[in-house]
């Protein structure tokens, strides 16, 4: 099972943007910076967490992206789903539809059952992405984070955010 | 996230070696026919399935698969581990040690809470998957499924099957 790539930065900018107060928004640019990733890969998912309402995006010379809504109203999966599309990772090709002898499409009037525990078993990993919320991880780097870091990560949302 | 191709048709198979009885073996090209995929696609699975002890391969022109142990023994994540390997489809690349003035290592005694929460949910998909048996996928189906095509895999086992 793999997740993409995008996954990590996508998360680790949404946790930065929720350091944004009052309507500011900060850049891809200084998003990608700060995750050392370029900013052409960035954008990309930074576009799809907008389409998700995740983001918003503000055009313009001033503009960047800020939280689509409130932190504790955003989880893991948002992100997931935002990043890598909601398709279930198990694809089932109705294997047991061919084969010599294979009947008639009415000799599988239920799903497969392979399929549905498959199914049911991602339905279990969105469920405990579903229960974290961005706002629960703030709070746990704000108690267990390095005070260095945290201080890192303020004074770059300070130099960076618009207006 | 995306799971291979390969874990349909090797759940599939496990579930038809276990049709199986008294070390009768099947081959690789009867398991290929029946599923509609190539030979050779499949033997890859079918040596991750033996190498996991899932499957035990018997070699020569008699040779062929069966189940390593009994399919009360083998869950979905046995397969799934299998095939897939056993990495974290969540991959943390430590994004949190870059930017501008990262601290050093030190800073970061801690694992990064987004990797721990997203970990958590892969075992609570893991979990889910152990809970499902091989053995409880074929009661269901011979339950569930349809005459015509319990019958039809059972006669083709017969047909195939080693000795
Ligand atoms: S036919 Fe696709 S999982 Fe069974
Ligand atoms: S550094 Fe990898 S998830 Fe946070």
């Amino acid at each position: 099972m793999k997740l993409g790539d995008g996954v990590e930065a996508a998360i680790h900018c949404t946790t930065m943007l929720a350091g944004l107060q009052g309507g500011a928004v900060m850049p891809a640019s200084a998003l990608a910076e700060y995750h050392g990733v370029s900013a052409s890969y960035l954008v990309k998912h930074l576009k799809q967490l907008v389409a998700a309402g995740v983001f918003v995006s503000i055009p313009g010379p001033a503009g960047g992206y800020r939280l689509g809504r409130a932190p504790q109203d955003i989880t893991l999966l948002d992100i997931v789903l935002a990043v890598e599309g909601d398709a279930p990772a198990f694809r089932c090709r109705e294997i047991r539809q061919r084969g010599p002898d294979a009947p008639d499409a009415f000799a599988f009037p239920n799903p497969c059952g392979i399929k549905l525990a498959m199914l049911r078993a991602e339905e279990a990993y969105r469920a405990a992405l579903a229960e974290t919320r961005i706002s629960s991880l703030i709070r746990d780097y704000s108690e267990t984070g390095d005070p260095r870091d945290i201080a890192r990560g303020c004074r770059f949302v300070e130099a960076n955010r618009r207006p």
